[in-house]
């Protein structure tokens, strides 16, 4: 079995991206070629991806999507026997707020389990599925709960600040909605999901 | 002077991200080093992205962080002579409502200049600083208004009818905020920004 260390990124994104058009063929077959059309590249490009995978169960009427599926969340360490991830949110500003949604984590192998805010009245304020804590309590929450990753929502000008706090309470992933550029050590994750600088990838 | 279609993606996506650091130097000098410390990579790939994109003025004590500025604006197409690029914010839940903030396009060559929602209520209710539409309205309301590009934030199973829906309009990027997979057509641009999607990608 191919390692999920052995995958390269670009391959990695595709088939995560991948395990969710699975779900809407539950119980059926589904070509390259469908999904290809579906997510933007082509057939041999598909096929590709899941060669590199390991997958070797491709036949000419297709792939069957939940064996599929099993063998992907698999292999890119997605199954949910391993337990469901807790992450926080950082940040409950409007962005920040609009992610204490169950439904937006919904079938995904991660949970919220806590949000911060610095300004303690807006902890106090908003109504949430989850516990809210002022920033301050970030590192003794995030270690009692094993939070183990992050949505950065703050302001740029936090950015940075806040993430060296998210690391040093052991953190070990952050995704950040921001514009700032941040930087963390080389152990810890790092994806960048602002929706700025990906309207500004599409101009450049 | 390198055409901006020239640059690799990778180095096009770290040279976009540079952009907001420099603003925190505006006035001063700044160092790969320093770029790299920031951006989490190591200098000689900044130097390298920098010499890609035909940049050639950088001196052993670093770069002049406005004049950089100006450059990277110009090669990579963001320059503000261009004018304001116009977007749409397409579903108004929870995360496409929190985007009807001005301070988040702030200082960006974008502006919101409409929102959509399926729901008709919702458009009434919401208070926005833009005008917001029904969905059906999306065909004339893109076409009258000149909206070049849009951020999708429907639910998952929308998000395919409604990117449709944009196409046709005449919409030539769409920022995906959903974790749907969907296509569009080769000369639309097209970028994912799902927290959830991040947080996979991290996982895997």
């Amino acid at each position: 079995m191919t390692e999920k260390n052995d995958i390269p990124g670009p391959t990695r994104r595709r088939l995560v991206s991948l395990l969710s058009l699975l779900d809407d063929y539950s119980g059926k077959r589904i070509t390259s070629l469908e999904i290809g059309a579906a997510a933007g590249c082509s057939a041999s490009l598909v096929r590709r991806d899941l060669w590199i995978s390991g997958y070797r169960k491709g036949v000419s009427n297709g792939y069957d999507a939940d064996e599929l599926a099993v063998w992907l969340r698999s292999v890119l360490g997605l199954a949910s026997g391993g337990g469901e991830k807790k992450c926080c949110i950082v940040g409950l500003g409007r962005l920040g707020a609009a992610l204490l949604d169950r439904n937006i984590f919904e079938g995904s192998p991660f949970c919220v389990s806590a949000g911060f805010d610095s300004n303690v009245n807006r902890v106090e304020i908003l109504r949430s599925a989850f516990p809210l804590y002022p920033a301050g309590n970030i590192d003794s929450v995030v270690r009692r709960e094993g939070i183990e990753f992050a949505v950065l929502a703050v302001s740029d000008r936090d950015a940075q600040p806040m993430a060296d706090r998210l690391v040093k309470a052991g953190i070990r992933g952050i995704v950040n909605m921001t514009r700032a550029v941040i930087s963390v050590p080389e152990n810890v994750r790092l994806e960048s999901c602002s929706p700025v600088l990906s309207l500004m990838n599409m101009l450049a």
